[in-house]
C-alpha cells in the first residue's frame, strides 16, 4: 500500500513532504481527478517532482474540486446521541449534500441571510471512495478506499427543524469545506480509531475518534452501497460526535474560525466571512432578492 | 436564443437533423460538458460538422455524462396527488438522487434483487441548468436554462416505504436514464405546456404536461436556489404525473420496455434486464454477497 499526504495547490497535486509540497508532474487538475482516473493515491507515488513550495502559506485548492456525491449519516456518534437522549438509531440515516456546497480550505462562508440564524459546524472524518462499491461486504470497504480527508459538514440548524431534509439543511454554498490534506489508510496508525478534533476559536468543541461511531466506516459504506454504487471520487462524511453548536444551543458568527482535524491530515480551516452578506459577484442576476 | 437539439454519441457530441446526426468537431466528450464549460449550447451552433450519421442506430450514450447534482421532487402534478387522495404540498418535496444512477437512453437496467420488489417507472420533463442560480426570482429561471430533456426517474416502492428517503429508493445503478437528445427551451412551442407521455410495452400510461405541476418550472428551480445553489450542467427532475405502476399495483417486470417522450426530445427508451441478476463484472470484488 501506498502511504502519502497529498494537496490540490494552484501550482499542481502535490505531496506534504516536512515543511513543503512537492508539486508534481501530473496531468491532473486536482486530487480527486486522480482518483476518479485511476482509483487510488498510488500514480502520485511515482510522478517526478517538479517543483518545491514552502507548506506555509500555499495556497491550498478544495483537494477533490467538485466530487460527484457527497454523502452524509445523521446522528452516527454514541456521544452525540447520548447528548440529544435520543436513542442509537438501528439503520443510518442516509442523505445527499449539494456538490456545490463545498469549500476550499482556508476559505470564508458566508452567512445564508434570511434563511438561518443557527448556522452550526460538524467536524467529521471524510472518507474519499477509490474503487466503485455496490453490494460490498464490510470487508471489501477498506481496500476500496482512496484516502481519508477532514470536513465540516456545516448545518442550518432551524432549516432542518422547519424542512426535516438534511439535504436542504447542509447545501448552501460554502457548507462543506473539505480538506485540506488526502491521506492514504496506511498514514494511519489505528483504522478503527481515527481522532476527530474541532476547535471554535481555538476552544476545543469536540474531540472523539471513529470508535464512538454507531455504524463503523466499513459499516456505514457497505450499507450505503446496497442502496447506490459509491463510484471513485465519492466522499462519504460519516457524522459527528458530541460538542456541536447545537449542543449548547449557541451558533456560528460572523468571524468565527473553525479548525478540523482528523489525524495527521492537514487541519481544516474555515472562517465565517466578518460582515456576512451575499456576494452580488456570484449572483447569477444583478438583480436584488431580499 | 439557439435553437438546437443534441446528443452525446461515441464519435462525439452532435446535432441532430432531421434523420441524421451531424457529428461536430469540438473537444467535448458529451453534451453535459459543453453546458459546464460554456453555460449552454450556443457553441454548438457555431462548431465545424465533422461527419455525418444516420439518426437510427446510431448509439447514443447518456447526453449529460454523469452530472454532479440530480435534484428531484415528490409529487407535483395534480394528477398524481389526486390519485393519492393526498392534498396538494405546500413546499416541494426536495431530494438529490446519487449521479452514479444515470443510464444511457437504450440501455437496461437490471432489478436489484433482494432489495426491492416493486420497481416502478416516473415519467419525467428534466431540465439542464446553464447558469448558476443562486436565491433566484422565478423569472431568473428560463433564460439560465440550458436545455430540457427526458428521464426515468425509477423509484423502488417499497424502499421508498421502509426508509422514507427518495434518495435511496431511487439511487440503484440504472435507476435514472436520461435523454436521449437535449433540446433548447425554444425548441418547445409553449415552456407552459411541456408534454410528457410515458409508455410501457407500448401501452400509454402517463399523459400530461408541466401546466398540472403543483410547483411549476421556475417556482420549482427558484425554491431549490434558496437552499442550494445550482450550477451548470446539474439536472433538476420535475416529478411524474399521475399513471405510474404504484397507481395501479403493478410493478416492472424483467424485460418490460418503458419510453419516455418529452415534445421534442429524442423518445427515453430503457428495457429491464430479461433475467435480472447482478453483474459480477460490474462489481468492485468478485467474492459473492447474495
Amino acid at each position: 500500500m501506498t502511504s502519502v499526504q497529498v494537496v490540490s495547490t494552484v501550482f499542481g497535486v502535490g505531496c506534504v513532504e516536512n515543511d513543503d509540497i512537492a508539486v508534481l508532474d501530473t496531468p491532473f487538475p486536482h486530487v480527486g481527478a486522480v482518483i476518479e482516473a485511476t482509483g487510488s493515491l498510488d500514480v502520485l507515488t511515482r510522478s517526478p517532482v517538479r517543483e518545491r513550495v514552502p507548506l506555509q502559506g500555499a495556497a491550498l485548492l478544495a483537494p477533490l474540486g467538485t466530487p460527484r456525491s457527497v454523502w452524509g449519516v445523521g446522528l452516527n456518534y454514541r456521544s452525540k446521541a447520548a447528548h440529544t437522549g435520543r436513542g442509537l438509531p438501528s439503520e443510518p440515516i442516509l442523505y445527499l449534500g449539494a456538490s456545490s456546497a463545498v469549500l476550499a480550505p482556508d476559505a470564508e462562508v458566508s452567512i445564508p441571510t434570511g434563511q438561518t440564524v443557527e448556522m452550526d459546524y460538524e467536524g467529521e472524518i471524510a472518507i474519499v471512495v477509490g474503487r466503485r462499491l455496490y453490494r460490498a461486504a464490510p470487508e471489501e470497504v477498506w481496500p476500496s478506499v482512496a484516502g481519508i480527508t477532514a470536513a465540516n459538514d456545516m448545518t442550518a440548524r432551524d432549516v432542518m427543524r422547519t424542512t426535516a431534509a438534511p439535504t436542504l439543511a447542509k447545501s448552501f454554498p460554502g457548507f462543506n469545506p473539505i480538506g485540506a490534506s488526502v491521506c492514504t489508510v496506511d498514514e494511519f496508525a489505528d483504522l478503527d480509531r481515527i481522532p476527530v478534533r474541532t476547535w471554535l476559536n481555538d476552544e476545543l468543541r469536540q474531540e472523539d475518534t471513529s470508535d464512538g461511531m454507531i455504524f463503523s466506516v466499513p459499516d456505514l459504506l457497505s450499507r450505503i452501497s446496497w442502496f447506490a454504487a459509491l463510484e471513485p471520487g465519492d466522499v462519504v462524511l460519516t457524522g459527528t460526535p458530541a460538542g456541536t453548536g447545537q449542543d449548547r444551543g449557541s451558533y456560528l458568527r460572523p468571524g468565527d474560525r473553525i479548525r478540523i482535524e482528523v489525524g495527521p491530515v492537514l487541519p481544516l480551516v474555515t472562517t465565517v466571512e466578518a460582515s456576512s452578506r451575499d456576494h452580488p459577484s456570484t449572483r447569477s442576476s444583478p438583480s436584488d432578492m431580499h
